[in-house]
């Protein structure tokens, strides 16, 4: 059956997060299919940050660090973020960069796992977890190893040698979502430590750390969560492990007693010590609104969204762009996928500039994959009617093959 | 001969700096002296937030990283603070916090040294910078010790075993500067790496690294510098040893080409590899507005009427408060001293609590030390008159024995 632009129109009418699209601000006439990278501004954003400048910073000035909780925001963000992942309160902390909480938590496992050299993770994945990973073995010196394993190699590549596992939950390239229990069950049955990268699942689907028993996890804030540019990172640590998974970047905002000052480090015994020093206040402020638009939404709701606005995109790329051999590159199947669609084309790089140009923002990523996110808060069903319509545009009057599209930049 | 406020308020007329004092916002009838704490607000800090949010972010969207110069502004901002420092062009990025900044200069530092074991620290200095070391020594396990010593015991503590110093330019509590040409000197003498915590002296008086020949230095952007809350801070390593000091938190950012994402880690060979990873846009960006203040100021001229101000106030306590029994902890001599002033007291707790409350901001720092900073772009001498005159008030009144002042909370 052929369907038309009025059949997405009648799913937005019917859709019940559709109110929240109010929620965010995009510009006039955009298609923005790009909050894997950096998610919508929450039109909240703005009062908030006004709010730290003027009144917190400007006007309160340092007595904001306890007025206006600068200093325990990293925990009050950590719980509100909890209750998306499946974390109990005190289990999260907002902290630094992603890269860096990666090496926090693959650290303290090492230090749990002393005995054992292997660390296991996606050779594919976005690298700075491997490069991390890669910086903290070469500086312990002492024979730890990376093993490894793509997308289907990972269950067999776990076995009693193995520390830790470091994995990405949803794969930034293609899209493909590992089965978070399954894995964890048997890192753990081989004595390991399961450790998960939530970057491109936090706010994009449901996730439940607890229920997976996962032991850490780590994540982003200014993809799917809406944080802002580069807003920090959280962590998760189970409860269980507090106290024993110490890590090394031992800064004063882990101290036992941070207003001490005592001249040597005791580590406290909770969350916090995966916390180090005092974090960029304006923009970890920023990112605690689009958390509270999220605790409003139903995350089953959003994932139901999510796989529909998903399968439909694939649906109209095979029906109206089945001339021109774009290869789906994400698995079709719901349980394999989060919630983004990768196709692979050996033009992806002209192709995507060109979309750009015309108002459908994805992204492209080396060798030849173009990346489109789909963010249910803010993307609506018609959305996808019309990307497709611009995209087939492109393709029938070659668009894309005008110089200008063909130089390459950077490309983030 | 005994001081008047017209003195005061003449010295005002006089002063080449004043004019600056407009660009900040301060509260209606404070006295500021905590910028050694959290700087104050540049009035144009609001403006390049809202630019950042509704422009970059809102409107630009994922463009902002190369459009708005976004991936860049470590380095961008590197090279402004490299003129107010003494260092050369390309040799200052941001990235992170302190704490972990001085993790990455002297874990590099230590690879350069590998036959040594010590590392000169002081003992009292803000705790994070020993912390993080500590950290980093524990996790090494090679028997790495840091040797404390404190002012006027750090040179005889260099000797050929010391792999790197690692020591902060202006003390945090007593503001005692130290000799940052003959300490590096004697470092590099005994074959040591000079490693300059530059905390409470970029922005505060003339640093110029270069001339000393120093070797790696970190500093903070949120307290003379008026970056804004928990701002990021910046490093230096002097392009002599750029593709030879390597930092171990390796990430993303300071790969040798970032968006090729690559599996494995590849080190880039300039100052660059000392950043991690996707820094907070927001925060990072408003620290830019107080950068191009300073660069409009001329540094002598900071520092010469920042030393006025404290001589002068050190002059009224001892004229007007004599008989308080306060005791001058900063040294007098000009050579030995940042642009701070603490005096100790046993009643220093609800001393300090009543000046804020009327209108005198200074901090605490236990057991008995208040402390006054001075910050000569929005700082005036009038000021220094009418804080003392506030003091004496509370003194003579005895308000500083009210309860409320005597109730201990969290003190940041």
């Amino acid at each position: 059956m052929t369907m038309t632009r009025e059949d997405f129109l009648a799913l937005d009418a019917d859709d019940p997060l559709a109110h929240f699209a109010d929620e965010f601000y995009l510009p006039e006439g955009i298609i923005y299919l790009d909050g894997n990278s950096l998610g919508a501004m929450p039109k909240a954003a703005k009062t908030r940050a006004l709010e730290v400048i003027d009144q917190e910073w400007g006007e309160d000035l340092i007595k904001s660090w306890n007025k206006a909780g600068w200093f325990n925001l990293v925990e009050k963000l950590g719980n509100k973020t909890a209750k998306l992942i499946g974390a109990d309160e005190g289990e999260v902390i907002y902290a630094d960069a992603t890269g860096l909480n990666v090496y926090k938590l693959v650290a303290a496992a090492l230090e749990m796992r002393p005995d054992r050299k292997v660390i296991v993770m996606e050779g594919s994945n976005f690298p700075t977890d491997n490069y991390m990973v890669q910086g903290l073995i070469k500086q312990l010196d002492r024979g730890h190893e990376i093993r490894f394993a793509e997308d289907g190699e990972i269950l067999d590549a776990i076995d009693d040698d193995v520390a830790a596992i470091c994995i990405t939950h949803v794969h930034y390239k293609t899209g493909h979502l590992h089965d978070m229990a399954a894995i964890t069950k048997k890192a753990q049955d081989c004595g390991a430590i399961a450790i998960w990268d939530l970057c491109h699942s936090a706010g994009a689907l449901p996730v439940d750390l607890n229920s997976a028993n996962v032991d850490m996890a780590v994540g982003c804030t200014y993809k799917y969560l809406n944080g802002g540019p580069g807003s920090q990172s959280f962590m998760f640590v189970a409860r269980r492990h507090h106290g024993k998974a110490v890590q090394p970047l031992t800064g004063w905002w882990g101290h036992d007693v941070p207003f001490g000052f005592e001249r040597d480090y005791r580590p406290r015994k909770d969350i916090r010590q995966f916390s180090t020093g005092t974090e960029p206040i304006t923009s970890l402020a920023i990112s605690e609104v689009g958390l509270d638009i999220f605790l409003r939404a139903d995350m089953n709701e959003i994932r139901k969204k999510s796989l529909k606005l998903c399968d439909l995109f694939i649906e109209l790329i095979e029906e109206r762009l089945g001339d021109y051999n774009f290869k789906l590159v994400t698995p079709r199947e719901h349980n394999r996928r989060g919630s983004q669609v990768s196709v692979s084309s050996e033009n992806g790089f002209p192709i995507m500039q060109a979309l750009i140009d015309f108002g459908v923002i994805g992204d492209f990523r080396a060798p030849d994959i173009m990346r489109f996110g789909f963010t249910p808060l803010y993307v609506s069903y018609v959305d996808v009617w019309d990307a497709v319509d611009r995209w087939k545009n492109i393709m029938d009057t070659k668009a894309w093959k005008r110089e200008e599209f063909n130089q390459k930049g950077a490309v983030t």
